[in-house]
């Protein structure tokens, strides 16, 4: 689980983590996230079109119990406990680079398909209750009558399938696991259209104070909003691809009319694309207008310094010529000599006023 | 709907919407514009060769018969009333997937075929009284001898289509269904060229603003612009691709004669593209010549700066020294050494003057 | 007809036109130029290897007759008397839409292939006298005997292949209409290389002007001629991919002979499209010069106000002390208090230029 | 073996080097490297499921005898000796193209398919002992039962393979001279995890100090940052199509089930050119975040300079004027003139104090 | 014949020539050169597995003996002379539009197949002894058991592969026409790195120059780096192509064993590609560094102004007050008013100084 603090917040530390398993075979199941306590449970919600029910938790043992026609959805939460990992990957006769990237969180989506089951990893990405970005891992397995879901948190993004199960709403029921899994993959795809909006309003919010009121601040701002986005696309990007896999795939596993589902999410999928590729112009643009701002700021603050300078300078200069002491220097001794030096000093200065004025730098 | 405000005139909130059904199961009829109490309501035009009729309003009741030969055109205007667009759906026998994105208008274009119907959205975008830029939601779904058309408001970019039928005016009267399709397709794609032509004149009044008195909030209104510019891009690039999938399909309901047509159309696509992308390179291209002109404008300011501070300021020097009030200042005591002075700053100034006119600076 | 001014030259109003036929049917035939009272006129050379003949004016009715072995190349010029067109396209049985195209100015480069023949736009573009580049609209038809060539202004690009034709020059009195089409094509294609060397020279020019003398103007220049490549490219970019499509394509009526010249215009396409793509680049360059020469500038601006200021404030404030009028300043009273003052100010100047000196400010 | 310091360390010369054998006919065995003193040497592990034996060092006459079942790995160290290389080419039957690139150390990373053999050069990438990026040049050649490895020097990256091979971990001694060649390779693609990681300490660092601290060396780290991974880039980039291309590849050489494993290391690839993608992007903007700090800054002691000459410098005229020394300025005589100026000056600078806030310059 | 002056020496006019041949017939002879009067002159050298001999120079009637088994290279050099050409062109009955390309100096590189022979034009780049870059033209027609080599002027980039033919070195001598093609074509390619390095070391000129001492003249240098790296790459970066169309030809003509050769050659032209890219992106690196650097000069003479200006305008308004000549000012009759003011201007003086030097400003 990885969060994301957006502009306001103080950054975090290693963002970009990378994979740190170097010098291990392959295939070896290594949990990589931060939640290491964490103890493993499953629930299962197996359901037909005439019932659903939903055991937690439930025992590895009877996992394997299968009723006729019954869609079977095994939810497993936390991923630290390697033996119980690799006990489940033998029931289900899952490869081990497969158990391997289904713990591996820093994995990055992928879709491989196997002779009788299709492995997919994921990124859920939601706002928490502070409004921080979290970037979680997940991993759907697909066969026939089941979908094995390899979660690191408990967290809600499929509680709204579960519901949907439960509580009979929509065609879920009556359709296999193939549904199922398009149906968690699009809860998924859902929820990035949530983090979606967020980001849009932190533009927007950026974008009211780059206009207004830019601080040295808001570069630093729009630099990090920037890297969300990088950040974000690098997990949401490859979706579409893997997606488009799916539906171009000949597995049996996958109906065609879960394909025609899978063709909607697809869709999603190039939707989010194209924000994220039109957040980053936006970012761009902002920087752009930011830079723009920083320079007539200083035009500005220019104006003022050259406007003051030339004006008293010269006269100053006047003032200065008065104020030698030279034995001889007639104009001192006019009788009007004071007034008429003021006299030259205001024709001076409404000439620079005007002169200026016609530049409007005042 | 979504109205676009060009630079000049204050900008809307939430320019990027980004569709809000998170949780709900896909093929759930959602509307998601703001024209929630408009009344559905239904036009149908059918014609032949020989005579054209115009219905309005129709009931839904009756849109089931069909007369031998007969193209149907059916205008259903509002897209709020759930239940009226389900018995709709029903009567034609529309997929529920086509049903959703019918009616939910911040879908993205598509063209999607299905065994008997091809169902395609578009964004219809034009100029409303204020000059202000409309994008507006259309589904278009092609069966054999029907066009049934989703519209949120009734509007007059189909009513040259509507004229052409009613006044038999062309080739459309003597076609089928597929041309039908064509034609509106033809005449929101035609709209475009409006609303480009209408960015074309806002470029050059920016153009003529960015060169002969550019303001800061110059800036602001040519990234105002390249934001309309990707907008309009996102709705107005991928029907070139959806267009010449239509061209490319082997669906028997478009006839081999309208593909002509077709690729008439997907020409203009490739202009409307090659126009946006053209674009988007002169508004950076201006915001270059922005940025250079306020680098210029500085230069201008500090030349002025410069050349004052180094006339006047060693002058003041010079007046200053013959202000000191030492006891031996032999100087102070010549004849003409007041007159003396005023040569050597006259000189000075001189020099100065030849120096900086070289420079180019005055 | 399209002028386009280089830098110079004032800028033309409308540079990118975009059509304007919003509402009407498709294949309606429509002149967008502005040649509106052009008399349309008729040339025809008829050819074979024996001889070639010239006839004009020619009339509409004549031009069925037909010798066996014949080439015609029928020239048409003037394209506002739709009538006219109308019952040319009625004598060749054109399609309503290549007519349409073939009088509408504004349309894009394409090829065309129909049964029984091919119908291809380009974009002449040359130098006038006065060195604007000209755009002009032609359109080429390809029959099996029979090349039919749409103008709206007799211009001289193709008067290279009238001499070679009736002076029979090289092969092409031997060759078939395939030949001809391809000289026609090669000839425009020929004059782009001359604009192409006037864009070269602009950029020496500027180039030039950049290094030696940059003025604010010279920005502008710059991105006029950004944008003139642009527009050129925008015509003549799509050329490559229809020349090479026309290689391709396996229309009988273009011979496997010719398809080897067609392959040398298609070099010369791609040749084309580099040195725009070049000059593009180079513009780009030109503009980053430019701004580091604006910067370099307010820098050595800055340099001499800073030198000025720093040398003469701080003498300034010396000779200020002792204009002070305390009845007690011991120095005032010192026999030499004026000239140690001096020795003072003389040791500051020379530390001061030291210091810059070292600093290379001056 | 090429060093890379990172911002930091002092650049070394000659980053992009090329190779340098102009003239010789192609095939010929040139050693690019400086290591040319080194003797080849070479170890042997042959291995089996039941056992495995290291052999070092080994003659190269000993190395044809061959054990069924056996899966040998061949280590050569040292690639300057042209003989030595020469005979094992020649035991090998390799190509003399093979031979070439094998020890040509500048060589970037390919793979190629012989009858008999794949050949594949990879550069190892590792961090020193002084955080220094070291590539290696290494070529990888994998016939039925033996992969044969080039080496410059002796070190590391492979012993955790060497590791798994004598201490039975994993599957590795279980499985087929592919499954080594995979081993090794991915060995390789794990280390340059640590470089990136490396690297993305790096930029923190530079982040860091673009936010706290930029000084104008910052700007030159950047760029430097930027160059490393450009070069890094160059070797590592390759990889990807390399390993999707072996999986491709129908040679009966690599089993379908070593391609599972080598579709997990493409995975990886994907990943560090992605990572490497990012990081240039966080460079540049990086550079962005510091171009606008240097212009905030310059705006910071523009303000202060505006503030302190537009406060004073009136200031300073105004006591210039009663410096004069005309015979009549009643002022000067007034009772309570000196404190009247005093509080005009005081107005003054209020008033100036009162404005630069409002203009939050102060 | 081109050239190209790096930085430093003086640009040379027309960089990007093209070709002027409009309106001339496809397939003219027309020699587009400088060297109008260089007389052809024809070299060959026969060579068989068992001997090889050089003829020179050689008259164009015995060009056509031929003795079985053995390879002829026929270099022909001197362009200029169309009739010599054209007799050429006859006796090896080549078409006229491979003549023309021949000849014509300014064509782009290409390769066609022609029924019994492969067309080729390619450019020598290399370094004349005043470290130029001079381009040169060079076509290669590849014959069944005949090369023959059209170039400009006699230049040594071919001399090493006639050593290796005359000397017996490598095995050259025992193959075929088809290795003597891609032995001259390896030649070219070859001394492509020896620019390269040439141009990396410019590279690293500017780079040291950037850091150390940068210059307005720098900027300059650097768009001139690019500008060649851009020309350079035009002649260059189509090579690879072309290679990689030779290695897929059918042709009859290519070996198996010499497509071998030329996929090593195809791998040198990728490097070089990428080469050319990392040069261009490092030369926007060392603009970037270089305007970064003249905004921190900007920032560090603006600094030394403000602290200057800061320090003494107020010390010149102190010492300005006790100039001014009212009756009535106190603090001119105490006792040790001069010495008040002294301290207070001194105060000042260190207050002034502890807040720049907090600021780091000094």
């Amino acid at each position: 689980m990885a969060k994301i603090h957006l502009p306001g917040s103080k950054p975090l530390k290693k963002k970009f983590k990378i994979h740190k398993k170097v010098g291990k075979a392959p295939g070896t199941i290594t949990y990589m996230g931060n939640r290491e306590n964490a103890i493993s449970s499953l629930d299962v919600i197996a359901y037909k079109d005439e019932y659903a029910e939903e055991y937690s938790p439930v025992k590895i043992e009877t996992l394997n119990e299968y009723k006729e026609g019954e869609v079977k959805w095994i939810n497993l939460v936390g991923l630290s406990d390697e033996g119980f990992i690799t006990s489940l990957g033998k029931l289900f006769e899952l490869n081990s680079l497969v158990l391997e990237d289904a713990v591996h969180t820093e994995q990055r989506p992928k879709v491989d398909e196997y002779d009788n089951y299709i492995f997919g990893v994921f990124k859920m990405i939601y706002l928490d209750d502070d409004q921080n970005i979290i970037i979680e891992h997940v991993a759907l397995v697909l066969f026939e009558n089941l979908v094995l879901v390899f979660q690191e948190l408990k967290d809600d993004v499929f509680n709204s399938v579960r519901q949907r199960i439960l509580g009979k709403q929509g065609r879920i029921r009556s359709r296999g696991a193939d549904y199922l899994y398009f149906a968690l993959l699009d809860a998924i795809i859902d929820n990035y259209f949530v983090v979606l909006e967020h980001i849009s309003e932190q533009i927007e919010i950026l974008e009211e104070e780059v206009y207004r009121n830019p601080k040295p601040k808001t570069a630093q701002k729009i630099q990090e909003l920037k890297k969300e986005v990088l950040r974000i696309r690098r997990f949401v990007a490859p979706v579409k691809e893997l997606v488009s896999r799916l539906i171009d795939s000949e597995n049996p596993l996958i109906t065609k009319d879960t394909k025609l589902f899978l063709r909607d999410a697809l869709d999603h999928c190039l939707e989010i694309n194209e924000s994220l590729q039109i957040y980053r112009e936006m970012a761009m643009s902002l920087m752009e207008i930011y830079m723009s701002n920083v320079s007539n700021k200083m035009n500005e603050v220019m104006k003022v310094l050259t406007v003051m300078a030339s004006i008293f300078i010269p006269l100053t200069f006047i003032v200065g010529i008065y104020g030698m002491n030279f034995d001889h220097m007639p104009e001192l001794h006019w009788e009007n000599g004071y007034y008429m030096v003021w006299g030259i000093m205001i024709v001076l200065l409404l000439l620079m006023l005007i002169y200026f004025k016609k530049k409007r730098w005042i």
